[in-house]
């Protein structure tokens, strides 16, 4: 399936939206727990990822442990391989990374997520199928796996405590993956509904507004201060970054607490 | 405590390695389950975030479940502290983010993950106490809860299927957390250092303060409107990013509309 592909399917919480359903293939070597591939479905579907597979599910295939630890991930799920060898595992794949928890002593390139999901993207981009190899809950991948892979990937967590479990370290990667995917990393994906930054004139009127409302309420006490006291007040909102509707809703403020003592001086 | 220093612990899975205690507070807003929340810890010191604070934990608080699940990650354990309100679980802090699933209706900045923890480093080197506060599990963080927060952090998932839980979603923000300290680590504070930000005690004094005065004054008409019209109130002034003095000067202009028709009514 070609990048920034998106199919339509009535898996997940939304079944209006699409789902994308793409990018490197997942691989776990001999997990133990059915819950921890369940938890891996719902990290990748989290992300954008599909395809899943195991190599020797310690607890056998299908589990419904899994099924139910992916929350709804049943597209993922649905698809799951399983493979009594890794050769057999990735087979079709051009280039894999080895996650790892610990140093190992080999002569392979060790990369960041980040630096390995933009070599994944890379190659995604140029028409090869990639996958991530992941170990089992005790102890990772043994050297055999490692070296089946290309390079190596390993998490920059705190020295002293570094006990990813596997749904973690898969969702870091599924992450990266849906961050790369995406045209602006940077940008959220909803905006802030920002089209209304008030302008100066409507932030002028705020200022003639409040003043006035101050001057009535006696606030400029003693005189000699309210020059210092009115630029305080305008250099607040001036660099409070008001948009139209919340002056809107500050001046409003301002007319309910002066018409409260008009009338009652109306009525004095 | 600044930035990069490092502080030798006993906790964790290797005690000869250096446990990074510091970066922004975590704050889960009426938490559920106890699992939750010691998965939560555990993925705070997996990089090297420690400080948990609970508003209202479902299930009180110790709690074994927690402890069990956060895997040796006692330091957090052990420093997380209780609140009864939100108000005072984040008083001291000068900046937060509230991380949503969804679009929230509100005028306020939205960020990604990476560009939100840009964000809370660079105030971190300045000096300022941040936090990140997460909701519910099942229905994230209430408007109340969103709009004491500066910004709006949400992830990038897939639409299609956008179910992270609470521990995921702290799991990611850390991980970026931990993907900032790394990046440059010597470069120089830059930003003038802003001194006077007000902390959220003061925030919260001032809309407490405004909205008993505009209460007075039958600003909130009509009574249907009145939760979204204080909501856009305090999402205006938390948006405005005050520093104390301003705080103080507004809460002096409040007083002064207020003190004029309080003196008029008594005269009445």
């Amino acid at each position: 399936m070609r990048h920034n592909e998106f199919v339509r399917t009535m898996a997940g919480t939304d079944n209006r939206k699409e789902l994308i359903t793409e990018g490197p293939v997942i691989v776990l070597c001999e997990p133990q727990l059915g819950e921890n591939i369940g938890m891996v479905a719902r990290a990748m579907a989290n992300f954008g990822l599909a395809e899943l597979r195991l190599v020797n599910p310690r607890d056998g295939w299908p589990s419904d442990k899994a099924r139910s630890a992916a929350s709804n991930a049943d597209h993922v799920i649905d698809a799951t391989k399983v493979y009594g060898r890794v050769e057999d595992a990735i087979a079709d794949l051009h280039f894999t990374y080895a996650t790892t928890a610990r140093h190992r002593d080999m002569l392979k390139t060790v990369r960041s997520p980040r630096e390995a999901i933009s070599t994944l993207m890379t190659k995604f981009k140029a028409g090869e199928k990639t996958g991530l190899l992941f170990g089992r809950e005790r102890w990772g991948l043994n050297n055999e796996e490692i070296a089946l892979s290309d390079e190596i990937v390993t998490f920059p967590v705190n020295p002293a405590f570094a006990s990813l479990n596997i749904a973690q370290a898969v969702l870091l990667m599924s992450y990266e993956w849906m961050n790369a995917s995406m045209v602006e990393p940077e940008k959220a994906v909803f905006g802030a509904i920002d089209s209304e930054i008030a302008s100066k004139q409507e932030l002028i009127g705020l200022f003639d507004h409040l003043e006035s409302a101050l001057e009535d309420a006696r606030y400029f006490h003693p005189p000699s201060k309210k020059e210092r006291m009115r630029l305080n007040l305008r250099n607040t909102f001036t660099h409070a970054n008001l948009r139209s509707p919340e002056i809107h809703a500050l001046r409003g403020a301002i007319a309910a607490l002066e018409r409260r003592w008009k009338k009652k001086r109306g009525e004095w």
